[in-house]
């Protein structure tokens, strides 16, 4: 028997996540389909990793727990340090917290449409993954299921839209992440609910941080769920490079929340771009812009393509299909909006 | 209800696994618990990463296959590039294979006395790990039992011994992972039979590429078994300059083998020495040697540990104790076995 046969069939059976593409040379690309900040991290990262590439560091184990991140993130946010789990991006958070919370024929629950990893992350645990529409506008459903685990990204991913945090708990009848990957843009967090140990925040440094090429990303909870957390992950989850990167980062606040303030703007500029196009356009919290069309989008989404730009076609079951268009810098919108014209003009 | 209160029951019956002792700040230390690599890693992967640190590059996600590196590890191993599955540090790999392999419930293999993770993955998988003793003088066993998975750590650890792979196959009745992490030091490696589909083969560049702080390791299997792997694994569980840095690394051989070497010839003398203090020593083909004593050896550890040396104190049930001695240079072999003389007059 060849070895791939003793793979577990739900394994085999997957299709497996599909991250957007990621061009490699050749050709200008502008690139808008996987939510990557347009402006570069802070220079302190930079110069930070810089001094820490000494032989001597990187031929030793990194601090498993990250100690000197989690002090600054404690006091950055406000949170308890302990209360602080670190993970290789926050997609590693996310397997750690299915992994302590889904045993194997359990219940995932999240709300749809969104992040789609959330099915791969319950087929991998041997569960299942229930979604539940959202409500009207984006809203808490009026009901929802018994399950083992509830993922609510929030703001939410394709739509950008966060909904009201409290009332989801009143509802819910199991333990919910709030998964804040985009939470840094967005006008409302989570994290007094983390606190009081109400709901998990997850946040991730590859957006708001510009760090999606670091790999970093933490859950925020109670100290106690912590130590639980802490033997589901890898002992060296997080390399010393990525440690001290995201500790500058946190330290660097005033860079983030310039660039975040730039992305804001950029953002109401989009929207209201796309919906002189013509899309139907749903207010985002986010990075990027949930853009519909009357017309298959999918044809829109092709010729951008081949043009060099790249955007997310996404379509969801029993809901229909979009573009989610990460926000740029203003002038990668001013070009993507030019030959967005272009091709509406030649397309529809 | 607290959150803790919702963690799977196996998971809270979990002690964790206990990673050596990494000490940080003040005091001199000579650190021989956690088989780091003595010697830095190449300059080249130094300057690799500082040319790889710029704000573009750390924005945006990595390339999320590795492809780079995977074309420079099958050039160098001499396996298919579509068969290398690239992972946060060797760990990394081996929590994807028990998840592509093992089902709650199921059975994972290994040997005893081992590398201690191999249960906590079985834990976290709700499966059970049995172990079996390995035979005289660490070889392989008279039978194995039926199982999802087969660990073999070769060379082995606490013992650093190598064991005949092919006749531990020809009793095996389930897929065998032969865990290389020290196999750049040993005179065998299982790669052929990787090769030819036989055995998943992992490697760490954390020992022989002194890269523990950047955490990266790999898989050698089949193509088609590694595009299952690949469904299990994180999308980006590899950040862009661990990727750089393994790439760099893999490239200077010549760096690693001179290394290698010297860690060979500095074993050697500290195996002879060690004998000469009374310690029956198992002859290593890895980077530690593993040292008993006719007398309990927990107080020599602690006062090793009081003067600032740190070896490793491993008990198995069933079997005993010893100490663990990562190879170190030659001037803190000497340091070491200097104090270690003092500690055997006063302790014994």
């Amino acid at each position: 028997m060849r070895l791939v046969e003793y793979v577990r069939p739900d394994i085999r059976a997957m299709a497996g996540y599909t991250p957007g593409e990621q061009p490699r040379g050749g050709g200008k690309i502008i690139k808008l389909n996987t939510n990557e900040n347009p402006y570069p991290p802070s220079p302190c990262v930079i110069e930070t990793i810089r001094e820490a590439l000494t032989g001597d560091l990187l031929r030793k184990y990194p601090d498993p727990l990250g100690t000197q991140f989690r002090e600054v993130a404690g006091r950055v946010l406000q949170v308890d340090p302990d209360g602080i789990v670190i993970g290789n991006g926050s997609d590693d958070i996310l397997t750690i917290l299915t992994r302590a919370f889904v045993p194997a024929g359990g219940t995932v629950l999240s709300l749809t449409p969104s992040y789609l990893l959330y099915r791969t992350l319950a087929d991998l645990q041997g569960a299942r993954l229930v979604t539940v529409p959202f409500g009207e506008g984006w809203s808490v459903p009026a009901t929802l299921p018994k399950g083992h685990l509830l993922y609510l990204a929030n703001p939410n991913s394709p739509s950008g839209t966060t909904l009201d945090t409290e009332t989801l708990l009143a509802r819910a009848s199991c333990p919910v992440v709030v998964d804040e990957a985009y939470g840094d843009f967005a006008d409302y967090n989570a994290l007094q609910l983390a606190r009081s140990g109400r709901v998990i925040v997850t946040r991730s440094l590859s957006k708001s941080y510009a760090l999606a090429g670091m790999r970093f990303g933490f859950a925020v909870t109670t100290p106690e769920l912590a130590r639980e957390l802490n033997k589901v992950k890898d002992s060296y989850n997080c390399d010393v490079l990525s440690l001290v990167a995201a500790t500058a980062a946190l330290e660097d606040q005033q860079h983030m929340l310039v660039c975040r303030e730039r992305i804001r703007q950029t953002r109401a500029r989009l929207e209201q771009a796309l919906v002189e196009c013509g899309f139907r356009v749903t207010p985002s919290q986010a990075n990027f812009v949930w853009a519909q069309h009357d017309r298959p989008v999918r044809p829109i989404y092709e010729e951008l393509k081949r043009r060099g730009l790249l955007v997310r076609y996404m379509v969801y079951e029993g809901y229909g299909e979009g573009l989610r268009i990460s926000v740029g810098t203003p002038q990668e919108m001013e070009e993507f909006l030019a030959e967005l014209r272009l091709v509406l003009a030649g397309v529809l």
